[in-house]
């Protein structure tokens, strides 16, 4: 047996009835952010060229591309959604493996459940093992993919998105666990894009759902992949995450233990490694920003890896500033606020929260959790000598019904996507997110 | 300046009249041999996933999708295409980067070639462009991506592919910098099959293709990507093979020094790793396998950790046995040659050939040569005490001549394919080349 086998065996044996009321509701919670962050992405055009290039894949009518009312082949549609959710970096977390899991499951979902008529049950069964599996594999080797250059929701979302098809298409076993071995040889996903603050992170969801959907049609068309394609000597992670991984952990305590529980909502539209800083950040407010002498904030050393190299002060794009917790404290400290306008062109070029920003002075504070995880203590310090201190011992995450709210377009259409979730009914709730996502279109 | 942005400019700045003959005339040798193979794979009913995966991909009729005689999406045709070039594991080799380069090459030649309706002169000049950009990213980081248990093809031929597309699409310099930094998130390719026997490997150039034709589509589109892609701190090099790259090799003496005149064409359809040894055992036949007490090889450290693993004696797949040097090596003893036939399930199953597998001892020999290009040395040990022995300093390559002919149905078939190639151009060859793939189907 090998960590693939096993993990394939759980999750084409798994029934609805084997789900515990509170891993349902967390599935429900996160395909419902997720749906929310994709239609924010469409209604500000975050995704074009995903968008026009899947529809230019074209392909039989098998999915739905969001937004453009257009049915297109499968994989084509989830390399849209991929890119949709993720592209405002917006959707959730999983703090354990540091993955926003939705973005590699939703699309898998959405495409392969529309493809072949999933019904309710079996949709929210295929989500739980996606979520299930993107969360272990990356799990069990905290901050090793990105320590070395690579993004964990790519490389891991591939065999996500490989499962929820395989699960969605009715593979048996060995032909799933080939979907798996042949998956890895699609994971990737290079973090360099924080040296450049171009935007290829966006890109990585939607590329690793296609991957995974392809991989699972692969094995069912015959070809063959390796079972021992994670623990391997030369398999994921010895060759993407540098040997610095626990295989076992993928698999332990499989339906006792629920990771999909654990992924969290973010509150703000930038990069997880800052979110219990901003926080803490919070705490202060209001302040006069007039007033601030100088901001103090301790943070994980990962996270400041990550999120506070001197670089990043004087953001060039969107996704410098995603990536600049310096920036976005600043701008929290400026606006009382971080939402996706904080990273909007405008807000981007504002001399004020530049210059907020050089006063940022981190300390790196070294915490057995990961750093997703992570407590923040932000102290300001004004120019009369007073200090405002605020600290959260972890990210709180976000109330999902006003970020979903503001996400959609206000609360009659959450509330229309909400019922239609809740359901759990596709053909549904893909006409009401793809509606939503062309009322500004 | 980064090394993508000088390798783009110069590949977009190349002209025909700035080819030297003997790279025009090498890269007719290659595509036609890459063809060759391709046509052989189809024939064999080898690649047969990735054909039927790609037909049910669809989309519009841009590009052949070979030996089905059908029009689909470019990529979703690059997809197939690359699979069959490599379905066989006899397409050419570059020693130097240990990379297949015409696999992730011809495909997005063929594909947006077909689809932009590229001249003779603009889809020679792409080609080169392709051989020379897979060529050096590989050769900048001899056995660095193997080492770490990737294959260089893939990781290389998503940024070689992306070229070609870039090219023949027309994309400007910045354009196609993005094509180079998006192409780079999909690098991947574990070679986690050499554990399992399981036929990964195929697919490889396929997928690269497949990737590095949508990188330029999505840069074509707006999306962006690091420039600094292949030498930054979170770049190919850092993580997909460990740092141990010289990246200015890359554009050392572009223009100057071609590695398209470097290519090899493989004579056995095996791991090139193992081609000088099996020269070197070519030179002792004939010889009575009846007769043979021991055989002795001695190989370069870098070929033996992949072609002479303890496992691979008693070979489970073909996959096995074209990365087994002394199960080939006792084939070869015993057949008095190497050929796709080899490789068949009912060869494979023979017995003889496993208990002179058996027989065969390896000794590591350093050399400071990369690993295919290093010498071998083969003694045969008879039960009368005698030794034959064989030895070349590199691997000889194949004539073309007589390999085409084995791979197209003969002669005449080679005769008509050479022609059209020597033409370069594009819709006669495709023709040629599709027609030659179902001959048989």
């Amino acid at each position: 047996m090998t960590v693939a086998s096993d993990l394939a065996a759980w999750a084409l044996g798994l029934r609805r009835d084997g789900l515990p009321d509170e891993v349902v509701a967390a599935t429900r919670r996160h395909v419902l952010d997720g749906l929310g962050t994709a239609v924010a992405a469409a209604r500000r055009g975050a995704a074009e060229p995903a968008l026009s290039v899947a529809a230019g894949l074209g392909g039989p009518p098998q999915a739905t591309l969001l937004g453009r009312g257009l049915k297109i082949s499968a994989p084509a549609a989830a390399l849209a959604t991929g890119t949709l959710v993720h592209a405002l970096d917006f959707d959730d977390t999983h703090a354990g493996g540091l993955v926003h899991a939705t973005a590699v499951v939703l699309p898998a979902l959405l495409a392969v459940g529309e493809e072949v008529g999933a019904a309710p049950d079996e949709a929210l069964v295929a989500a739980v093992v996606g979520f299930e599996a993107v969360c272990r594999i990356a799990g069990a080797a905290p901050h090793a993919f990105h320590g070395r250059g690579v993004h964990a929701t790519m490389a891991c979302g591939v065999f996500s998105s490989a499962l929820v098809s395989a699960r969605l298409m009715g593979l048996d076993e060995v032909t799933t666990i080939d979907a798996l071995g042949i998956a890895g040889s699609s994971a990737g996903g290079l973090l360099e894009f924080l040296a450049t603050g171009s935007s290829t992170k966006q890109l990585h969801p939607g590329l690793a759902s296609h991957a995974g959907i392809l991989a699972a049609r692969l094995a069912a068309a015959g070809a063959d992949g390796p079972a021992s394609v994670l623990e391997g000597e030369r398999g994921l992670y010895a060759a993407l995450a540098g040997g610095r991984a626990d295989p076992a952990l993928v698999t332990a305590d499989l339906g006792a233990r629920w990771e999909t529980t654990h992924i969290t909502l973010k509150p703000y539209p930038a990069c997880q490694l800052m979110h219990a800083a901003l926080d803490a950040g919070r705490q202060v407010l209001p302040v006069d920003p007039a007033a601030i002498a100088e901001v103090a904030v301790e943070v994980h050393p990962d996270s400041a890896a990550i999120v506070c190299t001197p670089d990043k002060t004087d953001p060039r794009t969107a996704y410098d500033a995603k990536f600049s917790l310096p920036w976005s404290l600043a701008a929290l400290l400026i606006d009382g606020e971080v939402t996706a306008d904080t990273y909007a062109p405008e807000s981007l070029a504002r001399p004020a929260v530049r210059a907020l920003a050089a006063r940022v002075r981190v300390t790196e504070v070294p915490d057995p959790r990961v750093a997703a995880d992570a407590p923040s203590r932000v102290a300001v310090t004004l120019a009369d000598g007073r200090t405002l201190a605020g600290h959260v011992d972890r990210s709180a995450g976000a109330a999902l019904d006003a970020k979903l709210a503001g996400n959609v377009g206000g609360p009659a259409a959450a509330a229309a996507l909400a019922a239609a979730v809740d359901a759990l009914d596709l053909p549904s709730l893909i006409t009401v997110a793809d509606r939503l996502a062309r009322r500004d279109a």
